[in-house]
């Protein structure tokens, strides 16, 4: 995919569309609307048709999109019709929530590997998966040829663990790390910090 | 603040500029540029200008910004020179680690108040906290005057506890469950769901 130049503000857009999508899916829903999704999402039913006209004609004028055809469509787009294995760093609490969290599954990826650089961690165990010494981390990514990470790291170790996974063939990483990572083109970072969201809040607030 | 029609997008850029800011602070350094700022977040130097434009003269030109000055200002304009309590709904896995994680506070944000519905978390405690019934959630928002929230609860309760929560006097909540949450105008909501973020990457990828 990414083939024609579409801003990543759209891409962003898709995965929201596709969880209110499977969400309707789930409730035995079959057909929907950009009014009904504009409504679900707090964006414009206009926005919505913009951005999905980006990628064909999903719809037609008077009948609404067919959910699962749209859900399948979008689901190509962001290449989450296969399952991507993801490497997690860092087995704190913040590690050990997302190992244990059952939404990851149906919806594009799988953990495989958990890495900690605690010996009273290493070897232990988080539901399935046993916790690996982070001293075998590019190894052990690049024998399974995973490409997705997740770094929930101490800020201080966070750029040196990306370092790391760069070089062992990473091509996206989700950073929990309060701060900012530098990677290389063509190697995809997104950030998670609540103290971020939280700031943007409150300029707001009185 | 908020008085003048500042984009929200160039407001969700501040926080992470406070973030780089303080960290130089930690640092002891005392004097940046928006050049070496734009390096270490990969954003143009020209944006950041422009960005911090909008709010008055931070720097001089050819001296840069002092760091404690510009830091100081950001927290200003995002209403963070306060500390800001903030109630906590769902004491799961993620609940729990955002209820142990020890970067609000120096950030703005105090923990004060965490909810669950299960008869086998209330009363228990996560640290100095101890769970307190779901059902006097809103009683106990008033009381204390609480206006930020966090939510992580299942995706089927998180429409609900946002309506409980916006009955109470929550002008702010940070949605950890996977779902969009529809608020009356006046309240904002951010959302984090890691799935949405690694989807957004994916679509990059072979």
């Amino acid at each position: 995919m990414a083939q024609k130049n579409i801003p990543d503000i759209v891409i962003g857009r898709l995965p929201i569309y596709l969880r209110s999508l499977q969400r309707m899916e789930d409730e035995g829903r079959q057909v929907t609307s950009s009014q009904e999704l504009g409504e679900r999402l707090g964006i414009s039913a206009a926005q919505i048709r913009k951005d999905l006209s980006q990628f064909g004609e999903f719809g037609k004028q008077g009948t609404g999109y067919n959910i699962e055809f749209l859900s399948k469509k979008i689901r190509d787009i962001l290449n989450v019709e296969r399952v991507w294995e993801v490497a997690l760093v860092g087995a704190g609490d913040i590690g050990s929530a997302l190992a244990r969290y059952n939404g990851f599954n149906q919806r594009g990826f799988l953990i495989k590997l958990i890495f900690d650089n605690d010996p009273r961690k290493i070897g232990s165990r988080i539901g399935e998966f046993t916790i690996l010494d982070a001293t075998r981390m590019a190894a052990e990514i690049q024998r399974a040829g995973v490409q997705v990470a997740m770094v929930s790291v101490p800020a201080a170790h966070a750029q040196g663990v990306a370092d790391q996974l760069v070089e062992a063939g990473i091509k996206a990483i989700l950073n929990y790390a309060p701060v900012n990572l530098n990677v290389p083109a063509g190697v995809r970072v997104q950030h998670i910090d609540p103290v971020v969201h939280l700031q943007r809040m409150t300029y707001y607030l009185d």
